[in-house]
């Protein structure tokens, strides 16, 4: 029995037999579902690695050796055996352990990802940059190496004929939700048959290292016996598979042999993504991905609430409804299940199409649709969008294409930190040309924009946050214009805001008992120059509250305005600075903590009043 | 005999023999070489697609279907056949006729690229949205397909079982200079031997289709006998191929079977790249890619500038100075020709790579260099920069790594056009946590500011536009630090701006008599706040000028510091707007339609002056 909290860092492992390493992991596996049944977090992903990442701090040398895991959800694992079993209770809190990797609180974090399919370029740099016989084992999941990034990792690294070079394909068919493409059906095809495994597992758990390595050889040598010639073979790399990725004993056995391995390698491991817990096991819609607090017996989360639908499920509603009396297609990468699309998908599969992990080809074949003035919509987290910068604008915003875009998670995401907000997407629109960009108050407003959007020309791109609104129903007709709109008047101060932060904004107002004005700049492309003419002309003071970065924000658009118009009303930003690397937590803490809590607003409103 | 300037509509092709079908090539190619020597162009890689592109308007229905152009420089052919010869006279140029797909020149021009690799996409969605039965046909460079956008598009097109698609890989060994890559070798292999080619060739043109249909399918059981299984097999695609891409009777053949196949297909051509002249068939290095005009006899071009350098030679010689004392790695995604590595790349083979059309790796790549604290220089022109958005935002500058990003091409680049100008990386960079952004006034400065690169621990952008320096030498030496300097001293009207327009705007004011201060703010992150706090204090108005979109500029940021300390002094903007889209022509006409003539100049100050 090892007790997890006493570990203080992984050489103990070397010590294990193989029972003592399978103990291991089926105490790993209890302390997992009842750690993240408290605190939520990410189950599947790491319930399903957990063998691997003790087979490779078994057989590698964690000291030299360095360790990528791709995204960086499913290190979990990692963090116990590297010491870090007693921060699992404030896991993802603010100030406490990161859900990713994070180079802050361990040396064994040496890649920060967040965003998928990097590893496979950073171990690229990383052993360009090393001369020594470390080893780099990047662990990436079957959907996540589908991504234009990993592909272009593959097409570098497999002409190195680097050895040092370990990509672990850990291969659960489903990835976030479930893998698409035709590269999954590639990985169908090598996944053989039965017969075909067993007789590798004979091999590899029986016979003896040379006669192994001989079948190896002799198995590639007639191509199409066993299996064919496969994509990561013609991309130079020695590949190995697919093998159970939950039978340690084979695991710690190829890893050896696979070290003395005279290419880089795919090692593809076969694995049930929430192995070891029925509910997660069982799940094929990827709920039990990332979870918030549930119930152990039940997989039930604990604090449902029944009012409250977020913002992501009001747009799948929306476009159900919608698309009762318009045509059109909705595309997403990967995000079926997190945005909220599983109903409509299920609903209008010919309209519905997830490319998988591939937010570029998503924006360029949503520009493509558009060519012939077809509708479509376009889905995609904020922090994901940032991959398809460049077909966003080159593609759509340059030919003036008409995609809606649909932008979840804008703003702060809370709980997966920093490379998970949405704080770039309103500069990256803002500088492209013939964009339309626009944030509801609140869900009946979200319908409003989206019925809008369908009757322009342009492209629009529509952000809202990872929250819920407790609405009690929604017109599902109902537009707006979009012209701002005053939801308060004031004396000498106005804030100008836009989002659900609104809502907190009203609240705040109301109980301050101050006479502030409040306007929600509901386009922030195109402003309302109207309304910032009366909002100019009547008061003295405009603070511009934003929960995204400063460049490109609507607080510079006004400052610019103000500037062409001479207007001498004085304009304060209340946003976040450019530099800002904003980290895990709750909204609510986040907020606090930086700059959106109620004393942070009395001080603001109190240097305003000093000013007047 | 045809008279290419007597095409209206590309229906002539049709009623061609297979002789007059040659003789037309051969008169296309006089035509480009005759042309292009004249005006400069993209020249190797049209001459290489001429019998691909007529057997494409002979086979397919150019009413119905519709032909992609991947990047699309390669589109002279199509143009010509579309009925615009006549207006090569005026090619890139101001007005005239684009170098690329250009949707308001012709019916016939469907997809807008000029960045490579979005064509499988495109299609994609174009099959996606028209239940007709139109075929796409993407004719696509063996380097372009490489590329992470292009591979998610086949990763999703070759699901799809669409057999209406229709992909063309003109595969010439070469790309923009030589293709890199595991892939690459992949393609090598299936360029196969003489044997298998030359019986293809008796199979395709002697034997009836169905013998050749049924060649294919054997081929394909008995795998590895003439060829193996391939990426593109892998991915659901019917592979055909590899054939001459120069034999129009074959060619026809070819795609009139694949006009029945049953699958999305990849047909694989070989072709010379700069075929039928000897100049630049004998090119390796991709100087006859884009040239200027030359003299066709002995290939020279024609107005050689010998006492100017570019800057990108700057930055080359540069790098082979700095290496000689300090180690670093140069890292460029097919930048090597452009950007003048070339030098480098000889000199220094191990510390050059360049990784092909692959920006989000390079970005990335670079990432995992710096991880350990080793110098890396990424070279990207400021347009494909944008491919690699969110890499320098999330792996370079969230991680605060010390990558200096040389950025090439920054500003406007002429006669490419709209799609290839570099105005947006100022808005990127800016809006990036830890990012240093900066631009020399002359190419001395230009060494100043990499010197000074190499002392920081942040990431670092330095832009460097396209043109020339007629410096005589240069110290490699220098260095400077980030504050910004005063050009010259003025009265109440002061400008500020960096880079090469610095010397422009020097000699205006000189010529216009004018008492007008100039600042140079080479470094435009971090601003030099001292300085701007003495130009506020002394000068009641500032005019920024800069040559990039609005959102994001230097501007905005002076507008936020003047807010922030309540100066008086009226600033005023002389930029692009973010709408802007700006098209193909001379720098010089370019400038002086948009706003950055004499006159314009002329004009704003005496706007400014009127304020006075």
């Amino acid at each position: 029995m090892i007790d997890l909290y006493s570990i203080k860092d992984p050489s103990f492992i070397k010590d294990l037999s193989i029972k003592e390493l399978k103990e291991l992991a089926k105490e790993i596996r209890i302390f997992l579902i009842e750690n993240i049944s408290k605190t939520g977090g990410h189950l599947s992903s790491n319930l399903g690695v957990v063998e691997i990442t003790i087979a490779m701090y078994y057989v590698f040398d964690p000291e030299k050796d360095k360790f990528l895991f791709d995204v960086g959800h499913q290190s979990y694992v990692h963090k116990i055996l590297t010491g870090r079993a007693k921060d699992f209770t404030t896991l993802r809190q603010y100030g406490g352990l990161s859900g990713y990797i994070n180079k802050s609180e361990s040396k064994y974090d040496v890649w920060e990802s967040g965003h998928s399919s990097t590893s496979i370029s950073a171990m690229s740099g990383i052993l360009k940059s090393d001369n020594s016989n470390l080893r780099v084992v990047s662990l990436i999941g079957d959907s996540s190496i589908m991504n234009g990034v990993a592909l272009e990792g593959l097409n570098y690294l497999g002409q190195t004929n680097d050895k040092r070079a370990i990509i672990i394909l850990n291969d659960n068919k489903m990835g976030i939700s479930k893998s698409v493409g035709a590269l999954s059906h590639a990985f169908n095809k090598l996944r053989g048959t039965a017969l075909n495994r067993g007789i590798k597992k004979v091999l590899t758990t029986i016979l003896p290292k040379r006669i192994v390595h001989t079948f190896h050889q002799f198995k590639r040598g007639i191509k199409g016996f066993f299996q064919q010639d496969n994509i990561f073979e013609d991309m130079g790399f020695d590949y190995y598979g697919p093998y159970d990725g939950h039978d340690i004993k084979s695991l710690i056995k190829l890893l050896k042999r696979i070290k003395e391995a005279k290419s880089p390698v795919v090692l593809h491991l076969q694995t049930i993504k929430g192995k070891g817990y029925k509910p997660s096991e069982e799940d094929k819609k990827g709920n039990f991905h990332g979870v918030p607090p549930f119930d152990i017996e039940t997989g039930k989360p604990l604090n449902k609430n029944e009012n409250k639908i977020s913002y992501s499920r009001m747009v799948g509603n929306f476009l159900i409804e919608k698309r009762k009396n318009t045509d059109f297609t909705v595309i997403t990468p990967a995000m079926k299940e997190g945005a909220k699309l599983d109903g409509f998908a299920e609903l209008y599969p010919n309209d519905f199409i997830d490319v998988g992990i591939a937010e570029e080809h998503a924006a360029v074949m949503s520009a493509g649709i558009a060519l012939s003035n077809k509708n479509v919509v376009l889905i995609m987290y904020s922090t994901f969008a940032q991959r398809a910068y460049d077909e966003l604008l080159n593609d759509i915003a340059r030919q003036n294409l008409h995609v809606i875009v649909g932008i979840d998670r804008a703003g702060l995401v809370g709980e997966d930190g920093t490379t998970h907000h949405g704080l770039y997407d309103i500069s990256m629109f803002n500088s492209m040309p013939n964009f339309y960009l626009a944030m509801p108050k609140d869900e009946q407003e979200l319908i409003g924009i989206f019925n809008y959007a369908f009757t322009i020309k342009n492209p629009i791109a529509i952000r809202y946050p990872r929250c819920s609104d407790d609405i009690a129903s929604v017109d599902y007709s109902y537009t707006v214009d979009n012209s701002w709109d005053m939801l308060r008047d004031g004396e000498n101060i106005v804030i100008i805001a836009y989002g659900a932060k609104l809502k907190y904004l009203e609240k705040y107002i109301k109980e301050s008992n101050k006479n502030i004005g409040l306007c929600n700049a509901r386009f922030i492309r195109p402003m309302d120059t109207n309304m910032l003419d009366n909002l100019f002309n009547k008061y003295k003071h405009i603070i511009v509250v934003e929960t995204v970065i400063q460049s490109g924000s609507l607080y510079e658009k006004i400052l610019d305005y103000k500037e062409s118009k001479q207007y001498k009303s004085r304009v304060y930003k209340h946003l976040f600075n450019d530099d800002s690397i904003i980290p895990h937590g709750s909204l609510n803490d986040l907020y606090n903590h930086y700059g959106f809590g109620v004393d942070d607003f009395n001080n603001v409103i109190k240097e305003v009043e000093n000013n007047d």
